[in-house]
């Protein structure tokens, strides 16, 4: 792959730390301000952080790499055990960029990873797309689930377009005759510019 | 499989493409009254004219239907694009003739090809069962979950009830040795006839 | 295996046939609290029974057993039969020694089928711990999630801790050389004992 291929790997390497983090950070203090118990809290962690994978993973019928590999929920538990110590600091730690900046850089290394899997398993254009998303929010989305809220990205801003549109520009480049690694380098810049810009100047989507 | 059975399968597939336009249009207007942005009314309209299908193909372990062609995923964004078009008419449509008659037969569709499948994979009577009912009413599930609404389909009258019916009827006709294609025909009629009566006489099942 | 494998695999069977009417009863009598239709009950009382196996398969993605054979339903629908008698003689049967005590029999019994299929399917420890708390109380979290509850192994007492430390166990127990046969025999003890005093001495975990 060359030199240009594994700086990208590593980049993209650091990406899915940062985002399982960011995502286990958000999971775990979303459980926390809901008074969950310590296992409860710990469960909403790793779920937010996992759950897109497993998701992702399931739609395409392979055994979750969460389950056959330690690295992604070592770094998901270090997570929670940030959120534990952070929790004590203040509230709405969400809404602060110290927590929304990682959390945008997960969106992107998930919902790339999410196009990587269905571009490598032949799925369609609608079939990257729904991977890029699902992978992306389902953490989320399941822990917005087990927490009994409608979930934030069906009533909130401009997030799970991102990763939607991120999708979209990977097919694209994919149908034109991009390789599947420069298209990944594309979405992955896609979706962290535009979650980033959403964050910055409080974009939404029109209701119907 | 000669000319009967082509007709059959012409008379199924329109039945599978009214039951995406339904259901689409079924879930988009929910998410419309629900205030959800665009993305949301899209994301609902898709999830429940597909998660029925989804479902179904998970649990025999197939890589979804869905994901592997355009055709389903087309014809539910065209009632997606139908829904946006018909909110502007009125309330509480999802209760008019003009959606619960064509909602009836993609419950009638979606079952059969649930059975189907489910006979396909050598299952059970109770996996037949099953995937009749949860391919028929998965889609609606889903959708309910995302909303937070307690699933229509365990507290209102009778409507799982018409894809078990019909589920079970397969698997009966397929055991005493009639073709699957013929049985497949039995069930769509039973389901699609139960589903109407139901309409047209409030039925409802007993509470414990 | 020999005469005391024979035993074990006895024993286990019995214990998961407790589990299974335990599960169905509880979940039906839940449907029932929330005046579900006699469908719905039912619905509930398999899905809380069934669930968490089917979970559990569709993870190491297997064709649910569920679907492969008719045993598990048959004793989950006796267990709604069950339940439907039971309803008649008081209420909050859910939270009397009766049903609690076959519960955890129940809890115990599925958290060990879990983390011998995560082992067989050669999982991380963290596989063999998360298969071994999905299996165990995935049944009830659906059911929890289909009447809109916040699942009550998020917010309550020492429930789902039970199965992890059971799933914990008896991964080490194979770390260090132990059979998986024995190994899932101490798993269990472990579960069953301390749901057990749990039950006793109301145990609670610590919120963050």
């Amino acid at each position: 792959m060359g030199a240009k291929g594994e700086v990208t790997m590593d980049a993209f390497g650091i990406m899915n730390i940062v985002g399982l983090l960011a995502f286990a950070v958000v999971g775990s203090l979303r459980g926390s301000e809901a008074d969950l118990d310590l296992l409860g809290v710990g469960v909403l962690g790793v779920m937010t952080a996992l759950g897109g994978g497993v998701t992702r993973d399931l739609l395409v019928n392979a055994t979750p790499v969460a389950l056959r590999s330690m690295g992604d929920v070592s770094v998901a538990l270090v997570g929670v055990a940030l959120a534990v110590v952070l929790s004590r600091f203040g509230d709405d730690l969400t809404e602060r960029p110290v927590v929304r900046i990682p959390d945008a850089i997960g969106l992107s290394a998930f919902a790339t990873t999410g196009a990587l899997v269905a571009h490598d398993a032949g799925l369609t254009a609608f079939g990257v797309v729904l991977l890029a998303t699902v992978t992306g929010v389902g953490g989320g989305l399941i822990s917005d689930l087990l927490l009994q809220n409608v979930p934030s990205v069906l009533v909130e801003d401009f997030y799970a377009t991102c990763a939607l549109l991120g999708g979209l520009a990977f097919w694209l480049l994919v149908d034109v005759g991009v390789g599947s690694q420069k298209s990944a380098v594309a979405c992955a810049g896609i979706v962290l510019g535009l979650r980033l810009l959403a964050i910055r100047y409080d974009w939404e989507l029109p209701t119907v």
